[in-house]
């Protein structure tokens, strides 16, 4: 495939300065234009061949664009902070808000396509790699994200000479480096993978822009160009009005009935005072016991609580806070998003807080938002709902196979006793706070909540990480049973 | 001075569960002003000796207040990640934003108590650290923070009582660790210790709240109305109108006469364009070579650029970074606040960028935008400038007692230079977006400007950290400069 590339220069004829020039204003121009109206955000990875000028490129962006609002990343080997968390957490935490521009000098392609060159990655693996890739972009470009790949090809002859001529001159030789040759050394083992990277990735939402490198110049006009004409036809379609992006095929309405699902949660026997006392303690020992041991061992766990209003989420969170070592667990409320959150996809202000090695996060209510609250609101449309359950599934995924243990519990209460709680709490000054009219209008919502629950556990409920529903009308014996789960995921991890 | 808090029970009497409940809903309603208002951040430190009930109180604290807006940190052991950053880093990061109560269980305190208690740390070093201490709390206050300081006290007997109380049963026993029963023999030593610093400490911004914890109920009980007191009376305050802080005795105008030392800076000669092109290579090269090895041994890097409008920092930054390996260095743009860091004290947008071991951090522009920028334009208050001169200086202090090297530069350009440069932005098309109407009123600021210049440099020149002042006006010669004084500096610091 790199072929084409390989015809040459004058795909793009060599320039003019005025040529240049006016695309330089042509690209500034277009990059003011997003970062005036904060309208999306504009991410560039830059791959290729090792002396391919992908350094230089990243230079010209910055010299193009407005560098302020320009930030590069350059992904080098993953650093212990990195490796502590899934793979992808440093280009989470690397991407650009809306109205910049995040330049990625390599990217998730990297490390995929070393590994398979260099033998280490099976043909399977590679493949399945390439497939997370694909979704992940998809998400990306789902999510607003101009997504815009560029890959610097070099024929082996032109490569060669490249290098020849940097390491001639002392005030160059520095920019060749031993990788670089040694790599050189399997040009065409690369050559074969890459073009099966690319030609695996090359979607719609996300393709790649294949460009021969071998001269400078049109290096630099072809992106140069592309890149304003992508972020110029984005402006425009921005501009207009959006057709309702069509529900996915595969997501017909459930067939579970919603009743069902809850209904089978008989509102549990309750437990003596004394007996509740003597089981907590038990759970609290062991979980306490457990949880040393994992940080131990280096592993993490991410806990995520979701329930109806006044189901006992705090309740339960605060004996599983008492039972852990306050310095290995961080207790993350899910409030209304900062606008650093709003800015990037929805998913990252939950990676921005996953642990590190020995570490627990808890999250009060979690990433289920988007198929909840927002569902049932119409805080996101059908279509960004719709895609949400994959996205999570991806994410839960890359938790598990990270070697991060997931615990996800919903807790439900029975429309009636959560009445008995909401008339408890407008009664009884320091509960107060916690009943607001939204729980109110949350209540009249809950059959459209019912069914939003029983889509999400439907198809949320993974081997990996399963839901776990609680009944929670008897308060001690759902902290009981939350307690209880914990203990036995967390002692079949440790099994493991 | 324990002994007083030693005097026992009956401070505060036994309080009814009436009182308790009347306590919680003062706290709680307390607390909903400050997170309706998102008023100011609450800082609340739990310190105190083992088994006084460290971590029940912060689980009260937690029940009593609404825990979505209440965050605890728990002090161990610093991560590999804390280590790579000055020690007050992953306290900076762990900063509340307004309307938000964070809990530091364990804080600053920790470690130099214990330093001290195990002999690790001299007395003049743990002295000098209460001051450090004293200043950041300071600082903290200054920018609003309501910080409140807890130290729970046990006699020695009430504490062997408590230990061996707990670890009668099965089911308490994991409550006590193998380091609290250490701690215990070293009780004297501690007490000692801990009453040095809480006297070294208490200061009328940042008063400690002794408390004698051998009752549990008359310690939440002390704890929660305190805490209820310090947060009505902050909230009255902030509806007071603000009495003009008087500005520091200390803070006498400047000296030097502005012009002195701007105008010593002489248009330089400029040099040719082969004699740049051979100096810019040479000089690239060199720190290519120093930032290598810089990143091989662990040191890490910040350099801030501060300069006139069109002084030439973009491309001095540039050629800094193109001799860089991108994976090595970030550069930081600063630009407009985000509401994530307006809604904490003013450096904190600057630590969470500071690079970790190896790292290189380019900051274009930086802290000094305090006294330059917002105190030319009355952006803050003169005695919010004034301070920051200290706060600066603590803050670059602390960088290079970690071992960072930390390189700032003053890029100048003389009146009719910079006009010229406006007008050649204006008519140039690609360089227009770098002129905008605050360019010309900057201008009109001159010598606002160069009084902030020379008193900047004059109060924050130091051994450490000194300002590097580059005439600009020939682009290249100033680039050449900033180069070699890298180069200078990474030579310098690696000599060590």
């Amino acid at each position: 495939m790199f072929e084409v590339a390989e015809i040459g220069h004058g795909v793009v004829p060599p320039a003019s300065t005025q040529q240049a020039e006016d695309l330089r204003t042509a690209l500034l121009n277009a990059q003011m234009a997003v970062v005036r109206e904060r309208a999306f955000p504009v991410l560039v990875l830059i791959s290729g061949v090792d002396g391919a000028g992908k350094g230089e490129l990243v230079h010209l962006l910055n010299h193009w664009m407005d560098p302020r609002h320009v930030e590069t990343h350059a992904v080098g080997e993953a650093s212990k902070m990195d490796r502590e968390r899934p793979p992808m957490w440093r280009f989470w935490m690397g991407l650009p808000p809306k109205g910049e521009v995040g330049v990625f000098f390599g990217s998730w392609y990297t490390a995929p396509l070393y590994d398979r060159a260099y033998a280490k990655l099976r043909r399977s693996e590679f493949e399945a790699n390439l497939d997370q890739i694909v979704r992940f972009e998809k998400m990306l470009t789902d999510e607003g994200v101009l997504l815009f790949k560029v890959w610097l090809h070099l024929t082996k002859r032109v490569q060669h000479k490249t290098f020849k001529r940097l390491s001639r001159s002392r005030a160059t030789r520095w920019r060749v480096s031993a990788s670089d040759r040694e790599n050189h050394a399997r040009y065409d083992r690369f050559k074969q993978t890459a073009e099966e990277a690319v030609r695996r990735t090359s979607t719609d939402n996300a393709p790649w822009l294949l460009v021969d490198a071998s001269d400078a110049h049109n290096r630099h006009l072809s992106v140069a160009e592309a890149l304003t004409v992508a972020i110029t036809r984005r402006l425009a379609e921005a501009d207009e009005p959006v057709a309702g992006a069509p529900a996915e095929a595969a997501s017909a309405p459930a067939v579970i009935e919603p009743k069902n699902l809850l209904a089978s949660l008989e509102p549990s026997r309750s437990i003596g005072k004394g007996e509740y006392k003597a089981q907590l303690e038990a759970c609290q020992r062991e979980l306490n016991r457990l949880s040393r041991l994992m940080n131990k061992r280096g592993r993490s766990m991410v806990v995520a609580f979701e329930g109806f209003d006044a189901s006992g989420k705090g309740g339960a969170i605060r004996r599983v806070a008492d039972a852990m070592d306050a310095r290995h667990y961080r207790i993350v409320p899910v409030g209304t998003p900062s606008d650093e959150e709003l800015a990037r996809p929805y998913l990252w202000r939950f990676w921005r807080h996953l642990p590190s090695r020995g570490g627990i996060t808890v999250f009060d209510r979690s990433w289920y938002g988007r198929v909840l609250v927002e569902r049932v609101e119409g805080y996101c449309t059908e279509a960004d709902w719709r895609r949400a359950y994959t996205e999570i599934n991806d994410f839960e995924e890359q938790l598990a196979t990270h070697g991060s243990l997931l615990v996800k519990f919903w807790m439900s209460v029975t429309s009636e006793e959560q009445l008995r709680r909401f008339e408890e709490r407008q009664s009884t000054e320091w509960k107060r706070f916690k009943i607001t009219e939204e729980d109110w209008r949350n209540r009249k919502q809950r059959p459209a909540y019912e069914r939003a629950v029983t889509d999400m556990v439907e198809r949320t409920s993974t081997p990996l990480a399963p839901w776990t529903l609680v009944a929670g009308d008897d308060k001690p014996r759902a902290r009981i049973e939350v307690l209880s789960t914990l203990i036995e995921r967390l002692a079949g991890a440790l099994e493991k």
